[in-house]
C-alpha cells in the first residue's frame, strides 16, 4: 500500500443516512480519503421514529453519533456542514460556508415531505423525518390530549381527541396503530375527564389499499388490525383542505370500489369517523391533530444535480442513475439511497427503504475500489430479503416473497430485525431491551411535552364555548 | 369515608416537582380532591440534568409523565396550565387561561437562574434548569467541538475548545467534571482536526472554595479530583463581563488567599487557562461555550405572594415559611421545596435540594390531613441523611454528618442513591443500568446536536481568519 506521501482519492459522502453511512463504512480498507458530509452530528434510525413521535423511545435511543460509527475508520473524517451545491467541471462541493474537493462523490441526501404544491399544510400537518419532526408530533399529541382534559364544551373536546393521519404507507399504518395503543391502552387511567379510550384516529389513503407495496391480502390483514385496533380506515379519500381546526376529505371515484367501503375488506368501518357527514362527497373533519405521512419530494441535491449535471428527475425530483448507481455522464458521481432512482431489474423502481440504501451504499464503495484497481464490477443488484410493516403490538405484516406472513410471527420477526440492525450500529442492547419491555407492558415513558413555549397550540380557552 | 355527594376540601397543588409530586402521592388517602397544576407535563429528576446536557442520558430518561405518576392516586387530578397569581382573598389561583378554586394551597414552583443584574447574560452564558436549558447546553458543546474539527486558525480553534464553567456549587462541579471527562475521554479517536484532549474546562468560583456547602475538607477533595480530570479551578473570582467570544475576570481580594493559588489546595492549577492574563486583575478569557451555574432566584410565584399575602421573601426573592412552612398569616398556603426559606432549626437555612422538598412535600401532606381531622402536628423538622456531589467516574464527596467520604466510595453511594430514586419513581431499571454502563465505558451516546436551525452558534466561519 505505497501510497503514503501522494495525495490518496478523495471520496466525499453527503449525508449520513443509511446510505451514505454504509458507503463510508465499507471504504474502510481502500486507499482514499474519505470526507462524510452531514449537516446533523449523528445518524438516525428512521424506521423507529415514529416510536419517538408517539413516546414510546427518545430521540437518543435511535440515534448514533457519526462520530462514533466512524471512530475507527481512520480513513474517514465526519464535516459537519451544509451542502449546497456541486461544481461538476471543478470536482468541489459547495458548502454553506466553504468548499469540498472530491474525486468521487456520493451523494445519499435522501428526501423529504411532499405536500403536493400544498406547502402552506406543512405548518398544521406535520410529516415525520427528523428528530425535531417526531418531536413535535409528540408534543401535538400529547398536547392535545392535555387540551381535552381542560375542555368543558363537547364538541371542541372530541375535536382535540381527533387524530388523521393521511397517508396509508408503511409510515402512516405505523402512526395509526401506535395512536390507537396511545389512547386505548397507554393512557387509560391517566385522565378524569377525557377518556382516552373514545379518541378518535382515522387513517386517510387516496388509492384503493393501505400498504400498496405490499400484496393485497397484506393489506387486507393490516387494515383488519388497524380496525381492531380502532382505527377507523378510509381508503379511496383525497384530503382537499388541512386547517388548524381540521380537514376536508373527498371520495376517490373508481370503478372497483366505493368511498366509503374498504375495497380490501369490502365492509364498512366498525367506528364510523369523528364528525364525518357521509352523505355528501366532500366531508368535513374536526380534528385539532393531523399528522402527514403522504407524499416524498427528493432533498434540494437532486435539482442541483438536474442543474450542473443534465441528470434527469423523476416527478418526486429523484435521480434517474445508470446500473452502476452514476450520474449519466459523470461517472465519478454516485447517487443512492431514497434519492436515486433505479430501474433496471425489470421492475419497478426500487423503495425507498433502509436496505435498498444500505446495499447501495456498499455497492458504492465497492466500485470506488474495484475502479482504483482497474478492475470492473458488475451492475448493481437488489437483494430483496422482503418487507415489513408493524401495525402495533403482537401485529405486523411481512412479504419475504416466497413466505407471506402477518400478525403475531410477522411482529417478532419485524421486532428482531429492528432490534438487530440498531445492536449492529451503536450496541444499544439494553436501551432496546428496555424498549420492547415497554412496548409489551405499553408503557410510553417519553411521552414529554418539550419546546420553548409550552402552549402554542392552545387556541381554544378551556371551559369556554368557541 | 362518607363524605360523597359533599364537597370535598380542595388542595391545590402549584408544580410538580419533588415537593409538589411528593405532596400529592402522600394526599392519596385524605379525603381531599388534589389538582396538581404545572406547566409541564412531566416531572424532572433536576439531580442527573447535567448528564443530558453533556449528552450521557436522554431526557425522556430523567422524565417521568405526571399522569403516569398520578395514575392510581384517584383523588388527584393533573391540570396541565400556568399559574400566573394567587387571589388570597377569594381563595383561587389565577392561571394564564381560567381560574382554579383551592381550599389549601400548596406553592412548589422552585427556583430559576440568576444572573445578578446581568440578564443580558442569559443568551450566554445559559443556565441549566429545564430540560431545554439542558438541550441548549448539549447543542452548545457538541456544536463548539464540530466547529473547532473545521478551524484552521488556531486562535480560534482554541477559543472554540474553551468551556467555562460559572459557579463552583454542586451543579457546576458536576458539569465541568463531566466536561472534562467527555473532553478527555469519551471523545478520544473521535476527531481528526480538533484533539479534544487539549480542551480547556475552567471552573470559577467567587468564594474561596468550590461546593462551599461542604466542610472544607470535602471542597479541597472536590478540587483535587477536578484538577486531576483536567478541570482548570480559580476560586476568589468573579465574572465581571461576558460576551459571545469570551468572558472577563476579576480575582476578588482576601485575607486567605491570593487569585491565582487556590485557598484550598494551596497550590497553581496544574493547568493554565487558555489565553489567561495572569499579571493583571482583570483577564479575559477567549471561550465560545460559557455555562452559568452560579445563583438562583425565585419563581415568579414568590413575588405574587409578597404582593397578594405580604409574604416576607429573602434576597433572593424566597419565601421565609412558618415552621409549619405556611405562609404568615395565612395557615392555608404551604411553600415547599426551593420556593420556601426555612430557617427553624437554629441553624442557617435549609439547602435546595431534593430531599428537603420531598420531606416538604410530605410534611404538607400530613399537614393539611391532622388538620382535617382536628389534630395538631409538630413543626417541620427536616432529617438531614447528608448530601453528595458527584466530580465524575468514580469520583465524589459526601457528607452524611458522622462520616465524610470522598472518591470511589462516596461515588458509588453517589450511584446508588440517584439509581434508587429514579427507580422508586419510574421504575427505569433498565434505562438506569444501561447508563451505568455507559457511564463505566465512557459512552455518551446521547450527544445529538438538534434544534430548528443547525447553526445559530457558528459565527466564525471555516479556513479563515477572523
Amino acid at each position: 500500500m505505497g501510497t503514503h506521501g501522494l495525495q490518496r482519492h478523495r471520496v466525499v459522502i453527503i449525508g449520513g443516512g443509511f446510505g451514505g453511512l454504509y458507503a463510508a463504512r465499507h471504504l474502510n480498507r481502500a486507499e482514499v480519503d474519505v470526507t462524510l458530509v452531514d449537516k446533523r452530528n449523528f445518524h438516525l434510525f428512521q424506521p423507529l421514529l415514529y416510536q419517538v413521535a408517539t413516546g414510546g423511545l427518545s430521540p437518543g435511543d435511535i440515534s448514533s453519533p457519526l462520530r462514533a460509527v466512524l471512530k475507527r475508520n481512520r480513513n474517514a473524517r465526519v464535516w459537519h456542514a451544509e451542502a449546497v451545491g456541486v461544481n461538476v467541471k471543478k470536482r468541489e462541493v459547495t458548502l454553506s460556508d466553504g468548499k469540498l474537493p472530491y474525486d468521487t462523490l456520493i451523494i445519499a441526501t435522501g428526501v423529504s415531505h411532499d405536500y403536493f404544491g400544498n406547502d402552506a399544510w406543512a405548518n398544521t400537518a406535520r410529516g415525520l423525518k427528523s428528530i425535531e419532526d417526531a418531536l413535535d408530533i409528540r408534543r401535538r399529541i400529547f398536547l392535545a390530549f392535555e387540551v381535552a382534559e381542560r375542555q368543558t364544551d363537547p364538541d371542541l373536546r372530541r375535536a382535540w381527541m381527533t387524530f388523521v393521519v393521511i397517508g396509508g404507507g408503511p409510515t402512516g399504518v405505523e402512526l395509526a396503530g401506535a395512536l390507537a395503543e396511545l389512547a386505548h391502552g397507554t393512557l387509560k387511567d391517566n385522565f378524569r375527564n377525557a377518556i382516552p379510550q373514545d379518541s378518535e384516529i382515522l387513517l386517510v389513503e387516496a388509492r384503493d389499499r393501505i400498504l400498496p407495496q405490499f400484496p393485497p391480502g397484506l393489506s387486507a390483514s393490516a387494515e383488519r388490525a388497524l380496525v381492531k385496533l380502532g382505527v377507523t380506515v378510509r381508503t379511496q379519500t383525497r384530503v382537499t383542505k388541512v386547517s388548524d381546526t381540521g380537514l376536508t376529505l373527498k371520495g376517490v371515484r373508481s370503478e372497483v370500489g366505493s368511498t366509503v367501503t374498504s375495497s380490501v375488506t369490502g365492509r364498512r368501518p366498525e367506528k364510523s369517523g369523528a364528525g364525518l357527514d357521509r352523505k355528501s362527497s366532500d366531508t368535513h373533519v374536526a380534528a385539532r391533530t393531523v399528522l402527514w405521512a403522504a407524499g416524498v419530494k427528493a432533498s434540494p441535491m437532486g435539482a442541483v444535480l438536474a442543474k450542473e449535471a443534465g441528470a434527469p428527475l423523476d416527478r418526486a425530483g429523484r435521480v434517474w442513475v445508470e446500473p452502476d448507481l452514476s450520474v449519466p455522464g459523470y461517472p465519478e458521481i454516485l447517487v443512492v439511497g431514497d434519492l436515486a432512482v433505479f430501474e433496471h431489474q425489470g421492475e419497478k423502481p426500487l423503495p425507498g427503504t433502509a436496505p435498498v440504501a444500505m446495499q447501495q451504499g456498499r455497492y458504492a464503495a465497492r466500485l470506488i475500489e474495484r475502479r482504483l484497481q482497474g478492475r470492473p464490477l458488475r451492475p448493481f443488484r437488489y437483494k430483496n430479503r422482503g418487507q415489513l410493516a408493524v401495525i402495533g403490538r403482537n401485529a405486523a405484516v411481512a412479504d419475504f416473497n416466497w413466505l407471506r406472513v402477518a400478525g403475531y410471527p410477522a411482529w417478532l420477526t419485524w421486532l428482531f430485525v429492528h432490534i438487530w440492525y440498531l445492536i449492529e450500529f451503536d450496541n444499544k442492547v439494553l436501551v432496546m431491551v428496555q424498549w420492547a419491555f415497554d412496548y409489551l407492558t405499553r408503557k410510553r415513558g417519553a411521552r414529554l411535552i418539550t419546546g420553548e413555549s409550552p402552549h402554542p397550540l392552545v387556541k381554544d380557552p378551556p371551559d369556554k364555548k368557541k
